[in-house]
């Protein structure tokens, strides 16, 4: 039985760490219009730094909501491309995720969306009328042509693989509240300079007098940009929902000289 | 009454100073997309730099003319989001162009093109269904939900806001001839470098034998690159209509080491 | 008689050295979109370093078959723009190339493909319509309506100009085997800082023991990245059917401090 609630939208989003440098990415949608034509296919990111997979997880779980159900979100973050890895097809919300099994989608599970998760057997892919697939460019290969006949119609998740609950997670957590304190960190800097956290809008609303700090600084928090003086830090919750450092009409990561993985806490202030 | 000449063709540009490394494009998209399935987007540029109202402004009065009338040409480029400057939609030619009130559409007033300018009422906005607007992606909760009803022709300009002519028209000057001598600056820098003035070719056309100044260095007019020797400091009027100064296969950036701001003179040749 | 085995998909590929930074390309969709509203236009690449047309006729000839019979490919990569440069039309196996005869299309030769190539004549040029035409902006001014024709099934390639030989092949050598050796170059780099040879796999294949070697180093030749330990050098056959150097979760480029150009030997290891 192929029961399936996904009901195709004809919308294919892309997530990748190809860059748009080389015809990588052009390539995957010439493989997508061969076989859905009228493929709507939209680029999310090709710009994820190279084999960041969980990075690429954080923004794709962030921003497919802004995509109509029936959507088939296509990520290719793939350092373990050829070998055995399984690639997994989710399905989350009424949307259909693919991407290696490494991390990725382990963004969606702490969101607690319980992705229903399959991953591709050989029969399935082949069924498919798949052949010469390339050792490198599984993007081209496989994930191009599962999703043209996922978005099309043509093939239901069911018919991929049999459900399963030992994918990898990798590391996407979510702060908690404890002691009266949120410790997260910076997980991606925008083009902007934006130091952007896991930590969520929701768990700093349980604090009554939120304090910010990066190191030793204590950071005011605003609503927007523009309520700060421009070359000041401030702290805001962004509209991907969590907590992000920036400087008004500035870098907070050059003015910082901070990146990735820097510790960001949220305390009670209580004195 | 909400008349209106615009004839929508379902064309939707974009022109932001998002980048493409981060989401926020195809999340744009993706709202876009959920209002109107069938809008064909295009990306005019994204990589106007951080907060350039004024650049951006000046590429898309002199880009728009390209595509069909009927186009709807969204641009966010928007350092206020989230406070209380207005959004702007302005009919041109039988375009739409939708703006933040920052001078960005200025650019369009001083090409003579008389834009129809209204501030988007917040009763208009909600009457659309648009809710949960954050404080700082206008271009997805905002801009994109706006654009996509223009662009399906359910919604007319004359029902976001009443005309209005304070706008900003921020500082989009096209230099005039005065005592034989046309005074300009450097704009905007493209991707080969070519450093691109707003001096009109139809000034320049007024002098007889005009000669091209930047700084101390006189710079031959030509017809086109190839008329050049590589490595040479050519002038031309540029396919936008404008004075550039370009260095034949190769940079004049680099290698005058000048950038945005830089005065050009063009003035007759006397002796 | 204007026959012709063309039978237009409606896809439209664009290859330039225009960047994503500046309008180029967005316009040239317009003027796309202005005569074909139903085209689909994607994206192949406009990073080919600036008037690298052998580098743009390398991808694209290693590309278009990922697309749909049908499909127009334009290639933009122009110094020659409004000098006495001829612009061909290609058909290659069902596709339709255009490009500035300049070397880019080369590429196709040494592939075997055997394009049947024509040269844009003015008469026929004027006779779709095309006015006004920049000396410097042909990708927006001619190649865009023409491609937009041709993608419509409103024109065949044999009304453009009559069949000629005499076109530019550029550089595009492909090493054959010579005493046991197989002597390439690097001919692009990727985003990934992968170095990629005009080593054809095919070639690579006659030997029974082949040893890469670039510079003093000899690689080891693997299947794919995953093969080898990060940080290790490696030599395999890429998706597109060439020799490619990596370095497993980094950059060749930057570890070997090489480039295009350098050179990259196969041979037969013999004690």
């Amino acid at each position: 039985m192929n029961e399936t609630r996904f009901q195709p939208s004809g919308i294919i989003t892309l997530t990748t760490d190809f860059g748009l440098r080389d015809p990588f990415v052009g390539v995957m949608k010439g493989r997508l219009l061969a076989r859905l034509a009228t493929a709507s296919i939209v680029d999310l990111t090709h710009e994820v730094p190279p084999q960041a997979a969980e990075e690429a997880g954080f923004w794709l779980a962030r921003s497919f909501e802004a995509f109509p159900q029936g959507t088939v979100h296509v990520a290719v973050v793939d350092p373990g491309v050829g070998t055995a890895r399984a690639i997994l097809c989710a399905e989350v919300a009424g949307h259909l995720l693919l991407a290696p099994d490494n991390g990725l989608l382990g963004a969606f599970a702490v969101k607690g969306l319980a992705p229903a998760v399959r991953a591709l057997t050989p029969t399935a892919v082949a069924s498919l009328g798949i052949r010469a697939v390339s050792a490198t460019f599984h993007g081209r290969d496989i994930f191009a042509p599962v999703a043209a006949e996922l978005a099309a119609g043509r093939c239901a998740p069911a018919a991929l693989g049999a459900l399963m609950s030992d994918w990898q997670r990798g590391r996407h957590d979510l702060p908690t509240l404890h002691e009266g304190s949120l410790r997260g960190r910076v997980v991606t800097i925008d083009r902007f300079g934006n130091l952007i956290t896991n930590i969520e809008g929701a768990a700093l609303a349980s604090l009554a007098r939120p304090q910010v700090r990066i190191g030793a600084r204590v950071v005011p928090l605003h609503r927007t940009y523009g309520d700060a003086r421009a070359g000041d830090l401030l702290a805001l919750i962004n509209a991907f929902g969590v907590l992000e450092l920036a400087v008004a009409q500035g870098s907070a990561s050059e003015q910082l000289g901070l990146g990735r993985g820097t510790v960001v806490e949220v305390r009670e202030l209580t004195e």
